[in-house]
Formats: C-alpha cells, sequence, structure tokens
C-alpha cells in the first residue's frame, strides 16, 4: 500500500472556522454507523481523523509503525508543515536511514481525536448545530485517541502495528494501545512519558487552561462562533508550558541572563532578556497553529490519564500477559516527566512479565530531548526497531 | 527604643486608590530632600517605607535584626495580616522564643520599595501627576530596595544590624546588603536565595508579566486610573508561579490525583482535581491582596538581581574584606532556588576569606520550605544566631 491521495471534502472546506478544518493530508471519515465509543459515555459520530503516511505497507503488513505525537504536535511527523513550513517534528527519528526507518517501514501518524490539524475536535462543526462544537465537544482521553487510532489502522488495513512508538503524550497513547490492544502491537516505545499524569503536571496544565479561559477573546468557548481567537491567553499558556519543555541547564547554555541585543537592562518591562525574547516568540507563533479549545482538551485528556486507576489500581494488570516487547526511554535532566515515572513503567512490566529495556539517556536537553538531536537516543532506539524487525522477520 | 505609634496621613489616604496606600503599620516618610537613589538613574522623592518592629532595641543599639520579605510578602512578618487577617508569614521564625528571639532581638521589617502594602510603589500617587504612578514608576532593582531599607535603619537610629535575615528575594536582599553595607552587617543569613536569577526563573517570571499584561483590565498599567483591577491575569501569574514554590513530591503527598468532592471525572473542565481546586484558590485569594503593578515590578527586581555582574563579574569580589559572619541554608527539594545556587554563594564567600556555615536542610517541601515547620531549619538558624550574639556580647 503506498499513501492514499488527500481527499478533498468541499462541504468541510465550506463549514471550515480554521485553517485546521481543511488538513493537508489524508483523512479517514468514520460515518454515523461508526460511532467512537468515548469514555465520557459519547458515542461520537460522525467523526475523521487526518493522517499523514511515509513508506510502503509490505504485502504481509507487517511493518506497519504508528507514531503517537505530542500535546501540540500533529500528524506531520516528517514532512513540512503546512501552516508554519517548517520540517516535521519529528524528522530526526522517521525518514531513510533514520531508526524509524521509512525504507523499511509503513509509518503512519494522526492528529489526535480532539486535535485541530484536521481531526475531529472542538473547532471542528457539530453536525447537529451546524456550528463549532466549542466546549460542548465530549472530552477527550488518551484511551479515545487510542481506540480512534485503531479503528484507522483498521481501516487501512492494517491489523497488527510492528510497532508504537511516541514521546512524552505520544508515549502516553504507546502505553495505552499495549493495554487495550496487546495482540496488535508488537513492539512498543513509550518516550519521555508516564503511566498517569502527576500532581505537578497537572498544576501546570491547569495554569494554562486558566490563562486560556481567563482571555475575553476566548469567549466562555465560543470564540469561534463570534469571530475571536483568545490568542494572548494560549499566548502565555504556551510560554508557561515551553518553560517546562527545557531544563534550567539547556535555558542557561542557550540564553543565561544575556541581554537582548545590548549590554545592560532597559529598565522596562521590555523583552530585555534573550530568555524573554524567545518565549514572547515561542507564544505568538504557537496561536497562529493550534486552537485554544484544542490545548483545553488535549491538556485535560493527559491529566485524565492513568493507566493503573483503568487496571484496578495495579499498573502491571494492565500488562499482564502482554506478548509485546517494550523499550523504555527516559532523559537524565527531563524533569517534567523524571525518569522515576519511567522506572514505574518498567517495574509494572517487569511484574508482568513483559520483555522491557530500559534506557536512560544523559541529556542536559530537559523533556524536550525526545524531539531533538540526541545520538544516544536514536542508537538505543535504533538498535531496538533493528532486534525487533528480525525477531519478526521483516 | 519600642516600635513607635502608627502615623495617620489623611493626604495620603485621601489619595489612596487601593489598600495599599493605607498601610496598617508605621511609615517612614522622606522628603525631597532624602531622595532614594535608584540603579535606574531616577532620585526618588519623596518616598517612604511602611514597616513593623517586633521587641525592643537594646540601649547599646546593638541588637536590631533586619528581616527582609519575600516576592509577595511584606511587613507583617509576625503579626496578622490587615488584609486577610491571617498571621504573620513569618510566625514561625520571629518571635518570642523563635530563632529570631523578639524577646531579645529589635526585629524590624520594612515593606520593599516598589511594594503595595504602604511602601512607595507603582500603585502610589506620583506628587507630580497626583494619579498612580503606574509603569512610570521607575524600576527598582534589590539593590534600591537595600538602599531604602539602609536609610529607613538609620532613620530608626540603627547604624550596625546585628543580623539581616530573609528567605528568596529576602535572602538576595541579605546577600545585597552585606555586599553593599558590609560595615553595618554583622551577621548575614541568606535562606533558600541566589546571587543571580536564573534563565529559568527570569522565564517564569516573564510568564507571569505577561498573563497580567495580556488581561484587557490590565490597560497599560493605568487600571487604578480607570477603576479597574487585572485579577484574571494576576491570579494565572499567581497559580503558575504557586508551582513552582512547591515540589513535586509535596504536591503529590497534599494533593496526588484525587478528586476534588468525588471519585471520579467529571468530563468537563470544572476543577475536577484537589490541586485544580487549590490553585484556584490561590490564585483568587492573591488578587485580594497584592497590586499587579507591583508584581511586574518586584518580579523584574529579581530578573535583573545578578551581584556577580554588580562587582565586574566576580561574585567574591562582592563580599572582598568583608567582617560579617555568614550562615547560609538551602533545601534537597527546592528546584527554584536549587542547593547549587547557595553553593556557589559559599564558594564565594570562602574565596573572600569570609566566615561562613552552610546547611543543607532535608525536606521535601519544595522552594516554600523556609516559611514552613522545618524543625532542622529553626535548630540550625537558632544555633548561628545564637553564637553571633554571644559573639557580639548581647
Amino acid at each position: 500500500m503506498t499513501a492514499p491521495a488527500p481527499i478533498a471534502d468541499s462541504t468541510l472546506a465550506r463549514e471550515a472556522r480554521n485553517q485546521a478544518d481543511e488538513p493537508q493530508s489524508h483523512v479517514a471519515r468514520f460515518g454515523r454507523d461508526e460511532p467512537l465509543m468515548m469514555d465520557c459515555g459519547t458515542a461520537l459520530a460522525p467523526w475523521q481523523l487526518a493522517y499523514q503516511t511515509y513508506g510502503t505497507l509490505n504485502a504481509d503488513r507487517t511493518n506497519a509503525i504508528l507514531v503517537c505525537h505530542a500535546l501540540t504536535g500533529d500528524q506531520h511527523v516528517a514532512n513540512d508543515h503546512p501552516v508554519t513550513g517548517k520540517p516535521g517534528w519529528w524528522t530526526s527519528f522517521v525518514g531513510p536511514g533514520r531508526p524509524l526507518d521509512t525504507d523499511r517501514f509503513f509509518v503512519v501518524c494522526a492528529n489526535v481525536i480532539g486535535g485541530c490539524m484536521g481531526s475531529t475536535g472542538p473547532a471542528s462543526t457539530n453536525p447537529d448545530t451546524g456550528a463549532p462544537w466549542g466546549l460542548d465537544f465530549p472530552l477527550v482521553t488518551i484511551r479515545d485517541m487510542v481506540r480512534a487510532q485503531a479503528m484507522l489502522m483498521s481501516r487501512l488495513g492494517v491489523e497488527d502495528l510492528f510497532c508504537v512508538a511516541g514521546g512524552s503524550m505520544g508515549g502516553m497513547q504507546v502505553l495505552e494501545w499495549a493495554a487495550l490492544y496487546p495482540h496488535r502491537v508488537f513492539a512498543a516505545m513509550p518516550i519521555a512519558a508516564s503511566a498517569r499524569h502527576s500532581a505537578q503536571n497537572i498544576a501546570f496544565h491547569e495554569v494554562g487552561r486558566q490563562a486560556v479561559m481567563a482571555d475575553p477573546d476566548w469567549r466562555g468557548g465560543r470564540y469561534l462562533e463570534e469571530g475571536a481567537r483568545p490568542r494572548k491567553g494560549l499566548a502565555v499558556a504556551r510560554m508557561g508550558a515551553h518553560v517546562t519543555y527545557l531544563s534550567e541547564s539547556a535555558l542557561h547554555r542557550k540564553f543565561g541572563r544575556r541581554f537582548q541585543g545590548r549590554d545592560a537592562p532597559t529598565f522596562s518591562f521590555d523583552a530585555d532578556f534573550q530568555i524573554e525574547s524567545y518565549l514572547r516568540h515561542q507564544g505568538i507563533t504557537f496561536v497562529e497553529r493550534f486552537d485554544a479549545n484544542s490545548y483545553l482538551y488535549v491538556t485535560r485528556a493527559m491529566d485524565y490519564f492513568d493507566l493503573a486507576d483503568e487496571h484496578g489500581g495495579k499498573l502491571a494488570d494492565a500488562f499482564r500477559g502482554t506478548r509485546s516487547r517494550f523499550f523504555v526511554m527516559s532523559f537524565t535532566s527531563d524533569w517534567l516527566f523524571p525518569t522515576e515515572e519511567s522506572r514505574a513503567v518498567v517495574r509494572a512490566l517487569n511484574a508482568a512479565g513483559a520483555s522491557v529495556s530500559f534506557v536512560e539517556v544523559e541529556s542536559d536537553k530537559g523533556h524536550d530531548a525526545f524531539l531533538l538531536d540526541e545520538p544516544d537516543m536514536f542508537a538505543a532506539a535504533k538498535g531496538f526497531i533493528d532486534g525487533a524487525a528480525a525477531a519478526r522477520g521483516i
């Protein structure tokens, strides 16, 4: 199977309230007869996932890899982003000769349900009202994201995944995949992730949500209908979150206390320090590509994630009887998803008798290390993938 | 000397735009002939500091201790707060039988210049316009705060301080006191502090400032004149900052992933988790007692603080020739002002040949540990103070 041609949908395009409704990628549509059964009790229909593919599915359909994206990622893993024009978010990991080698594997990545790059989410049109869903969109969980991806993979003719891989929220999805569809996952690679969102991480997310909701242009979530956008609030949320993705040492190395374009303070509230200028830029550019309500929904999905709780309180029970092989990776300077979280996953996998390897990569780049150039990470991931491929005979 | 009676100023009270202008504490006023010479080049006059005192100055005037408050603290160290009605912020440390024993010492604490509890700041009236200063107030530095305190202490007849003590931003002031007025400081106790604000800390502060400025009710800083208050923006800033004051383990112990008043998620954006409810409460209560522009000014002062930079780039030169004795304290779980920052201060003091003791207190309470019940901290501080008092013969 090669990548299908993008499908145009003039109806959807007409109704689109923002660029997210016109995905420059493939779209899998599910009608009223194929609802997404969600944890909140809603049967969502119709719905759709926007996705990208790279490489070719082999004749045995045994070489498919699903990549799961993080909070503000999307399906554009290894192609230039249609909105920003920048390279995909994981070109270091996915491509010819990369650990997820598109010369060997058929790589799929879908925008999560609740997202804003073409998958159904709060910015999509509610078919019952003709208006954007806004806060009427049902709350999404990590498990809902995975259920949606499973239906997509079936649609693509892939019942058995060679590998599911992802970092941060993507890693949460990997763990959920292994727990929910163990028979469909040959290998699982959760990176810089955890089996439950910590109190501190919930706290940071809540601050971001409050920043969005504090913006009067959020309009109680109805900003699309009212022609507004809560840009300032979303930018503040992004700035705050961005600080948590980096380590103090990375910030010190990149910016230190250096002033922006001068040697001394201005004694004003201008962006005196380079770090201030950098953060403001991060906030401003983010709002051009991301929907504020999607930000609320996807952060909430992470907060709700607690894989042990889904299995009677015992994390090992989430993986009982699994035959998947696991490769867990963390980074020394990641204080948002610290190594201890990965160790808890590894302990549970060991208790469940699973095959698991674990690597803590020495890096000073913080949580975002999984997106950056980390040769040790590439080498370790490539070793795991190549070994798994040999075991599967591909 | 006993504490002077509070001074009423009906003119100031009339002009007051908020409760901060009517301090329920003593006020030291400095006229046009006693300007505060500020780092930004401004000679501020007239100006005032609101302050509290506890205990009695001895006949030799050798038993005065200056306590320096943190970012959102104020002069109400050991008495009930006039706005919130809650106990003072350091009753654990200051009082009869406490490490800073008010039966033995004369303890003074002043609201910093730029603050909002009665000291001159952006909410005060600009005498040239009759309107609140707003952003026309000159930018403040830690050194300016210390210069103002030094003038206050002279006004109170105290040229030599037995001790200067404080945590966080208060600890920055302690270090600045020791560097700027070494002959006036017998003992210095900086707690959970650093000699320069880190890139990560500047970043968190900038997010908070942007949250305030994103609130349309901030009105470009002119909210007092326009009868508005940027409550939502300031609440978001406080929520974000509050997360940084606690450790993940403290958050986990206090809140974990527990839901608020129920067993399961609501699948909504209500405060589902206890930590969310707690943070929202922190934000809401903070805006009742703090001025938004003061928040901008005082965070900025911390960002600008770089004691080494004030001394040609070498921190040891800030303390060269000092005869003060130092006691530096940090907390194991403080990731905002980690122990490494205190170690850098200790190394510089050692290089300068200063007398210095250092204790890293084992605590899981994060940066806020210095405000909380930490017996090891009390014991260590009391030991230092008692030893210094014996050395000074008081």
